[in-house]
């Protein structure tokens, strides 16, 4: 029998996120990332999706084992779905970068998990046996601290498993992409690179980071209120940038939302982040100082409605309100599906009088960190593969990362675009497509932290056993507010439960449904407040969780 | 008493589209626009919305006398609304430039409203006459033919009407903007300019349509099956300059799509699209002529549901396949809120191994039709007006008009960022904002045409008297196939009308329902297609209209 290595996408090719590769070599399986993927409006009542773990449950009881799991870098579509997915396998090791690592046991511990991801640090070429497989980590730079690429060796071939990154020159915190070892891996002869596409639509190179403190620093002189600054919670680089902004401009800062709150403490204790004791500020303590002494870190640059930048917008945050004084920065790009979102609450905060800086207006306040087309050849030239793999993209990026091999020299035989469960079999002689195991979407509640295998099984469930409820609200556009009691729908409850939970809903629409603002903007928010307090109110009174459809009639 | 000019917007203002406003005099009215909007994902049930009209109602209970309408341009956020509108309000004469009332007569005809717009040629400065008012046409360029600006005399003052516009020193047609009666207003003194902000975040100037053609010829010689161009409808420009490349590559060209077929037939009609007889072919020619001797101008740039380009992508349309051969253009921006459906078209698109450009890849085959910063300050200069007022933007698209309008020496006084239904009243001395009108979204069926007054109405007639159903179907992400019989929920509905109804729901999905490109990727149009299915079995069989809620629930 011949020997062939076997990698499977169970995520993350096909779509952007949910991130998560099979390495298999005879019975041995080696894991790369295990993220999350982000649902979208057409999902009724879905937050997050997770990979689809079936071929690995299959394996398993087939006698298959995991030898061990790598973990890239730390944004959620490449770890988050540790804390759902792990409980469903056996133990096997898991290794990672050392920010990586303890953001992923952060998360873990949060979760109740007792398990630990082992730190490796990049060194000089040092490798970590996982079985038949061997793993170094390369530095690379992205948008969070301690981004790696990986070499695995396996008895087929070595495999570069290139995962998010850009090449910036000029990082900020000094730690630069280790050019020398990504040239050594390609003068030791690569069998394929699986390589980050998001970015090959791009032309030219992505820029460096280089000088957006100046610019935040710029922007905190020219403000006479509070400076807020919205931006991916990870991105600790950026943060460090506005801190030392902050710092010159003899501004506190607040950090405010919990996702910003604990990767910032994490960064602080593993040295990453430095801000003077004196320096930051709780937010218990925002209503002492005068707000030009204040700059605020905010979580919820992509308009999520629960965020904290949306509660401010809005009015609905206890200790922070807005001001025409204020400056707001989004040094955040708006991720593709969030553009209403974004767009909403850009307006939101315009209407009251706030200066706003977003990337339709100034490309100074965020660099991207996705490398662009000269990137991603740059790359490919160094790493030179017989084979590639563009992963991490939906299918017109790695269409376009085609495009980009093809001038490299590559023929299209030795250019793969797979899709998720899609088998792609290596040996040293030839690589080609295997067969394809179906996958399917699986959802999770985000906030409840409840997993669902599938909508399915929610709907199902929710539909069979705990019935429906379709709750219509008027609402008046112009002042927000309700402006008759609400009609209510039920069906799969029986008589009595049906008549309580219409008066319960009703009463608990009449009651709690607030809106501050006035003129309403945000109808997604609206109708997820509705849904909510309709949920929380059957959730107390009946003992039940039906599925809540909440249609808000605007007036 | 003062004399007094009372300006509303009754859309298009904190809104993109919805384009209405209101010019009082004394007891005289004039209109200019008459625009739709267009809804967004949280609208259930919803395609179009319309400017609320109700301050005009009341206007005109009230003794008040619309004394006409005037339309910009012929794009359906200026005119659209027409055949709605009209038959609610008594006759006036309405005029627009020669095009914009051609495809506005087609409009009116297409609905069979006995109404006509009067064509006003741009001529040199001549003026109609609207009771109080003096109106006078001026070119400007922009993505439809005979866009115009109106300067509107009023006993008050002029008013520079400056709507959707961009300054294209070389446009493909020749027609250039008329800057010397654009600076003569301005000598002449103009008291108000209300101006399109949408490019208002945009740096520099919108450079020009000039050399697009040659960009479509390269591609054509480059591809040796069909060409595809997809576009907006009323860029006739644009379709002329696909001609012109098609013409010298010797490919034939085929209008899809209703709405391009309509524009196209008014273009020639008036002599504004040439293209030779032998060079046209009909849809059920196609099949006898060779892929790489065609193009196809295809509507549906935006990934709308039922667009052609969407059924052509799918699979679904008979006429046109795509091959590998082929090679598609987006000739157009996304418009923003579409992103995701756009997005799903070019990944199906992708799938089929079809070459496609768009805005993401290169921007060498599409031009904004607004003008950007320096376009509105050089209008802002040659027409400086007392006061500005901009319209067509959002907040945030106001907000950053009026940092231009502060570089141009504007103090915050002379500057009006309204809303719908916001007075705002001019006299020769001064200009304050008014009472504020409340007003309401008003929705209306893309499809049926019917008209609803608002969601409320149609949503609560439909409930009280149509009742809900609710229809939830399992796909198969992988295949697109239906697993198992839909299940159906439904209220408001007899006992025996119930279990008619969940019959007929059923085999009707079970029947008609087909995927056939396989993996499913455009969930939305799923939905769309189910919920069409049940609504016509429901409308054919039971002769009722319920609201259909259709939930997929993907496996």
């Amino acid at each position: 029998m011949q020997d062939i290595l076997t990698f499977i996408p169970l995520g993350g090719v096909g779509s952007v996120t949910r991130n998560m590769y099979v390495y298999q070599y005879q019975d041995q399986i080696l894991l790369v990332d295990c993220g999350l993927g982000f649902a979208d409006e057409t999902m009724l009542g879905v937050d997050l999706l997770l990979p689809d773990i079936t071929y690995l449950l299959k394996a398993v009881q087939n006698g298959k084992k995991i030898v061990g799991m790598l973990i890239t870098h730390g944004h959620e579509d490449h770890m988050g779905a540790l804390p759902f997915i792990l409980p469903q396998l056996p133990d096997f090791p898991i290794f990672a970068s050392p920010f990586t690592a303890a953001l992923a046991n952060g998360k873990l511990k949060e979760f109740g998990l007792n398990r630990q991801v082992q730190k490796v640090s990049f060194g000089d070429g040092q490798e970590v046996k996982i079985g038949a497989f061997a793993a170094s980590f390369l530095r690379v730079t992205h948008s969070v601290p301690d981004t790696s690429h990986i070499v695995i060796k396996t008895p087929v071939g070595a495999i570069y498993h290139g995962s998010d990154y850009k090449f910036d020159l000029t990082p900020y915190d000094g730690q630069k992409t280790d050019f020398p070892r990504i040239a050594q891996a390609g003068r030791e002869g690569v069998l394929a690179l699986m390589t980050d596409c998001l970015g090959s639509e791009r032309k030219g190179y992505t820029p460096s980071e280089e000088g957006l403190d100046l610019r935040f620093e710029e922007v905190m002189a020219a403000t006479v209120g509070k400076c807020i600054i919205t931006t991916y919670s990870s991105n600790i680089n950026r943060l460090n940038q506005a801190i030392a902004a902050a710092t010159r401009k003899h501004r506190k800062v607040c950090f405010i939302g919990r996702s910003l709150i604990n990767t910032a403490e994490t960064a602080k204790r593993m040295g990453l982040m430095h801000i003077p004791k004196a320096m930051e500020v709780r937010i218990d303590q925002l209503k002492h100082i005068k707000d030009q002494e204040l700059l605020l870190l905010v979580a919820g640059s992509q308009g999520q409605e629960n965020s904290a930048m949306t509660r401010i917008a809005n009015g609905q945050h206890k200790e922070v309100k807005l001001t025409p004084r204020d400056t707001v920065i989004f040094s955040a790009d708006t991720i593709p599906g969030n553009e209403v979102l974004v767009n909403e609450l850009l307006d939101t905060i315009a209407k009251q009088g706030v200066k706003t800086y977003y990337s339709d207006i100034t490309k100074e306040f965020h660099v991207s960190g996705h490398g662009s087309q000269q990137d991603m050849m740059l790359l490919l030239s160094l790493v030179h593969p017989k084979y590639v793999v563009p992963i991490s993209g939906t299918y017109k990026h790695m269409v376009a990362y085609r495009d980009l091999a093809r001038k490299q020299g590559y023929f299209d035989n030795t250019i793969f675009l797979g899709e998720a469960g899609q088998e792609l079999l290596f040996s040293q002689q030839m690589a080609r497509f295997g067969q394809r195991f179906p996958t399917k979407n699986v959802y999770v509640d985000e906030i409840s932290g409840e997993e669902i295998e599938s909508y399915v099984l929610r709907d199902r469930q929710k539909l069979s056993m705990e019935g429906i409820v379709v709750v219509m609200a008027e609402i008046d556009s112009s002042t927000g507010n309700l402006l008759e009691l609400p009609e209510v729908v039920a069906r799969g409850f029986s008589e009595g439960d049906t008549e309580e939970l219409r008066r319960i809903v009703i009463k608990a629409v009449q009651n709690k449904f607030r809106v501050t603002t006035g003129r309403v903007t945000n109808w997604v928010f609206i109708r997820k407040m509705i849904g909510d307090i309709c949920e929380k109110t059957i959730r107390d009174n009946l003992k039940r969780e039906p599925l809540v459809l909440p249609v808000v009639i605007e007036v």
